[in-house]
């Protein structure tokens, strides 16, 4: 342990066994001390509020598997995302208990935090095809520890359905926003609301869509002020930050 | 006169100057005979309803107004869009009657089709920089003949002001709806009526919006059917297509 | 029921157990009216002139066969675009009576309105691989209940083979033209006839095509008035307004 | 007014001139009641914390007078972005204790909030040429009542200048990085902290950079979670949301 | 028959039974007469060299041996581009004399022009896998009745290689020059010729290639002047320009 | 002189002088041998078939006018393409008898081979703001030599008055066809030809024209074989093959 | 070989029997000499310190074994890079003593420079899916001769495990820096060594990555000096000119 | 000072006025300790060789004044890149001996180490508008130290002409080459040379240039290895990298 060596020096120059000057080029040569590092990296995972988050694209099964077992040797909760069914037949053929959030294609397994907070996440989404990526950043955010509620298929084109919903959007801690093709909704949600949104574009559509970009572009230039973007189809992303938000 | 020469073959074919099998070969080698091309000439003139509208982009004062002149001797109806205020001093200064729409950007001299139809061209902008275009598109299917209603500034960020004129919306032979930055006004204009709406995307925005590009794509991508879309800051192009559609 | 709820403030008030001001207060917090609403949903289906359209793609041939079923259960009809062979087998299994339209890749069950209207939609297509989109342009509109014509194969490179139909193209209420490559067709065909245009790129091509851009940038760019555009390969959505034009 | 219409019906209803069908019908017919958007558009007001911001680009510094004036009169505070040094010459000829916040090309009249909040919004900029961009940010969030703090001129390729500081980013009630060029700030920033991080790309580089549309893809795709990203250059956006993060 | 009726309107006018008026005012209705048709259709046939040429991409083996049936019953020759090797196994069991030009992925049946023309069009390609390519145009043009010689695997990383083959270069009628990845060759070529160079870019490459667009560019901006481009991949293309200009 | 010092060395080993092993050391280790290169340069020469061509762009009027004078002083002909009006003024005053192509802008100086040919080049344009780009090829090819014919302002949108002038299509030695915006006359016009077309994209047009990127896409796609296609606005390239193809 | 020949005509001019003036004119016409050429070639081999390196992408196994016993059969090295599974089985069964690197996807075969410098290459990256390219890069450098050394798994999200090698950044000779998503890691690295940095952008990512796109610009644009940037996920290139720099 | 701190504390701990605990919780906290630091920022100026470089671009003379002035005050070299004259007049007035590089647009003030190296960089150029970005590498590497050579005007266009200096390519210690257009040049040049090249694309070139992309992907995908990109018109980068590499 680094930690022990200064404490070692010390003890030296304490002792006079050390002389200071020597001491201090010692220290002086340590380039980043292993101490903050440690501190670094134990933030690291009191930051995040849970300790691991699998990407699971361009992983093995197997792979996925040892992951998951050595979280639950170390009983810590663990999740993986953009799950295949065919990882989570083989994370659930290991870990019994395991949970399979199939729409959202997200694989739990451990105790999680109890959500909690006043106020809810509420992730909105504009179509059918929008509600993979929705579920993806509400069952992560409900994993982080957040409250999440949903509102489902308010697309623009039948805008009058999310009207109903009005007092819901007004009394959400942060809103998460889901929509492909034109990517309108978060523009429309922002306008009625004064919670932070986070937008989420996703691939949903075809042709001159560019696989979302159009609704990317139609998001980073909405008109409503108070909205912040993430990547394409990072449904995960979005209901990070948005638990990081609501946890304010 | 091409017509003239065919008459005169078949003076001589009727009196039996010109034997048919030389009449047969000499129509066969006229490639397109001119009296198709006439006809389609004529047929040009009375479908736009306007004999010439002029782009002056890329053309000087002085070239705008030999044009201006020359429709004035015949007593046509001729119109000049995106006009500089400079090209407006010069037509003037030769015609002192003509027209300047200062938002629209267009210049109409002589006399033009009294405005008819029982349903108005509703034109809808999303913000006030979105006038310009949308004023284009007004000005254009008036002078072609059109009634034309306005509703302005009801962007999706303050999406309630657009529903005080829900019936506007309906009642209307077609609409044409401009807007930029994220260009979700059409969906959401689409999902109310059960008219045809024109989208028009304009270059209003900055950063990802290149130039009218986030617009234009989430036009294209809009989920609400119903919308088709002319180029980017065409005002001029939505409202000749929505004259069509409303002479129809 | 909402709409009960309005009623019965409103015999409380006429029997005076509710003061006026009170009733007031009430309504005013209703945040959008349900009767407002379910007379947009009304409206919503009067307007589209069929009840449904399911647009398969991203769908499992069992969730397109319940939502086939539920509507024969109401007796009322409904069509499904971009189904592949698999997803008709499933339907006709369960639906004997659907009917299949191979090319334009769309399935229909139940009684559609009969075809009216004096002019037909027109419905042109470049090339023969065009006219899969054509197909579905044409098909859409003729379930949504207009009357429709084809001229298929007329691409710009055998401009000539255009002309021999030129009457059909000066009659028709509304064409819709479908081309790929250099997606010029529109172009051509807005310079003969004085009826709108809705033009649809489509993603046949290869290399600097890019999957319908080069198209869809040709239609925008359209130097003939008259013509806007739709989505890459969006037959429906081609079909779809130029019945809304033509029923005008 | 609405309101007094509904009130004399509810009048009528009570003394009963009216009866309770004709009445619910009369209501039935209000497409969106007036109340409601009277009452969305206060909420407007209520939310934005500032009854209004002005965008300066495309408009005259005239136009920008007026605005400012009015809301003088009003008594009502109110600020201008994207503000060249002429507009603000214009505004201090009128409205002489306008403030002018030269880097962030701000003008703002009147009495803003005080800033409040236990912990901090920490504007955070790569190079001296993104501070426009994070000044405007910062500003922006001070004059909506936030309380700002700032780390400028820490780019990655000075790397340890960040980590200096790391308490304060770790403290931040949510953090705002803006960087050009490769846009890497947000990306390790945000492994250093817990809070949530607004990513602002700024245009500042050349060449590959295409305006800022590098740094909005690194930003986009950043490794670290927690971070959501605005529309390039929009630094007003950036601030805007943070305020509303923050104040939660 | 067209140019039938039109002998027999003449027949009429000859005998006196059709006033000249009357044949004048029939002559002008035919929109666009049969007569030019058909002789397009005619300078069509002789123009290509070739009656039909087959481009398979989209197409059944079915489709294919059905068309090559009609040219086989027709004792025309017929050739197909883009074909896959069960496309050849269709067509020669049907047809048992055609033949495979397999690296060309080219069809032929029957009994082409023999190549003739004092210089020849050389082919040139920079790597070996830019060969499909070449072959393509060289095949083509071959089967068209040009005369083609081959100049391989001389990209520009081993330049001194180009040099050997000088005078060919210099002595042909025009060249086709096909590149993927930096798409250089063309304009090296096009410095060391004085004939006409066709440049084809092909998508090989991977990552900043974007599937042949960084050749596509490169050759767009060629330094050397001399050099025109075809579509990426587009080898038929290029051989059948390149024929037309050696034909010349 | 190389060629001297080679023949300086064959005469010592003639005269015994030099060992064969030292002559053949000596040879081996001029890289390239000068004479090669003399001999490509005057290559070069013949086969520009111009002595120099000068690229004006970035150049200063005063090195344009000391690049003519060079060539005066050489009694040689030199042309240059996208001139200012202001450098004409310049060369002028320094050699009075240079002459300017206003519309291509070019100016040329010096005695210029008489245009020769059975067979002209065709510059085919679209629009009257093609022209510039048109002209540009013209006068190129002519300058270099070739007969050149116009055929000016036939677009796609008035497609008749491109079939009046079908003989002269045909009888081209070679084609150049320039179109902005759509970019769809070269299509047009390579269906009506059987000789080369070369495609000039030009950059007139607006919005999603991207400055001739829909032009250049759409020639890249086009349906109609034999067209190769230059740079956007390159009319210079475009004569510059031409010639090379109508001098073949 | 040619240099036989110009021996024998060097011998022919000492032995008088061939005058100087055809001896030159000889010279002459030999356009690039073959010694040149060979000396090129020669060259060329010495050069990569490699005779070959195969790239498979578009090979099929059996050309890879052809060309791997080739190599055999002269007892030089080969390598193959991008080589699937299935590719290695083909060549391993052929030549039982091919080595396998299986995360860098190269097959080695024959016996290869041993590495040496004093400084090694140092191969960074981002993230475990970077991994592979990274390997790319260091397993070629080392089959070329270089001494490597790699660092894997510091990402910018968790700067603080770049520094404790801080060191091993500084002694490197030169650093190939693997990274995807935002591809931020190669600036933080140039901003701590004074060492040239290879930067290889990965497709790893999703969405607006656009395959490797925002990692190639973030690279290109990277603030930190002494960085260039090889194609998306080109390893072998990295690997390729780091040798380069690392012998010099 | 930090240090001093730190010395303070063991000299407290050797004096037994602070328990070992103490000091070491103390240490603990310094995040990253000054030291390091100090120790960073010291190594950074040994590191590129020149204490500061300044980039004018968004700077006003006077700034730019001030920074020289600084550094003339420490006695301490400074150059800066991107100088617009009447930057350097500026400077002029103010330091009298400050130089200027007009081509290459850089300022430098100060004495700079000598140029030094048994292997010179050598800056190769396509065109002449390449130059300025040229020399902005040459003189950038000259004044950090290292000795450069130019070989300037060898566009591919011209090939023969870049064989002349064949030995100088393979001598070099490493390579700039800057190209506009199609970017050809270093594949050529990479095809020549055993050493290390690194590209410049230039911005020259109009069209579909798009303002140096088609160099840039050009240069990216050059088919031979041993070529690293920078940014496109990064002259200074390439120069600093180029002294990075010969200075190993």
């Amino acid at each position: 342990m680094n930690s022990r060596q200064v404490r070692s020096l010390l003890q030296k120059v304490a002792a006079g066994e050390t002389p200071v000057v020597s001491a201090l080029r010692e220290l002086k040569h340590l380039p980043f001390s292993e101490m903050t590092f440690a501190r670094l990296d134990t933030h690291r995972a009191l930051r995040t509020g849970a300790s691991e988050v699998v990407f699971c694209s361009g992983k093995t099964p197997d792979q996925i598997v040892k992951i998951f077992r050595r979280f639950a040797a170390l009983e810590q909760p663990v999740f993986a995302t953009r799950a295949e069914p065919a990882i989570f037949d083989a994370v659930r053929a290991a870990l019994p208990r395991a949970r399979w959030y199939e729409t959202a294609r997200i694989i739990a397994s451990g105790s999680f935090p109890r959500p909690r907070g006043r106020r809810a996440i509420l992730v909105v989404s504009a179509g059918t095809s929008d509600q993979a990526v929705a579920e993806e950043a509400a069952v992560t955010a409900s994993l982080l520890g957040s409250r999440v509620e949903r509102l489902y298929d308010v697309g623009v084109a039948g805008i009058h359905r999310l009207f109903r919903d009005l007092k819901r959007i007004e009394d959400a801690a942060v809103l998460v926003v889901a929509a492909g093709m034109e990517g309108a909704l978060p523009s429309v949600v922002g306008g009625l609301t004064s919670r932070p949104v986070i937008a989420v574009p996703t691939s949903v559509g075809y042709g001159a869509n560019f696989r979302g970009l159009s609704a990317l572009l139609a998001m980073l230039n909405a008109c409503a002020p108070g909205i912040a973007v993430v990547n394409i189809d990072n449904g995960f992303g979005a209901g990070f930050i948005a638990h990081r938000i609501a946890r304010n």
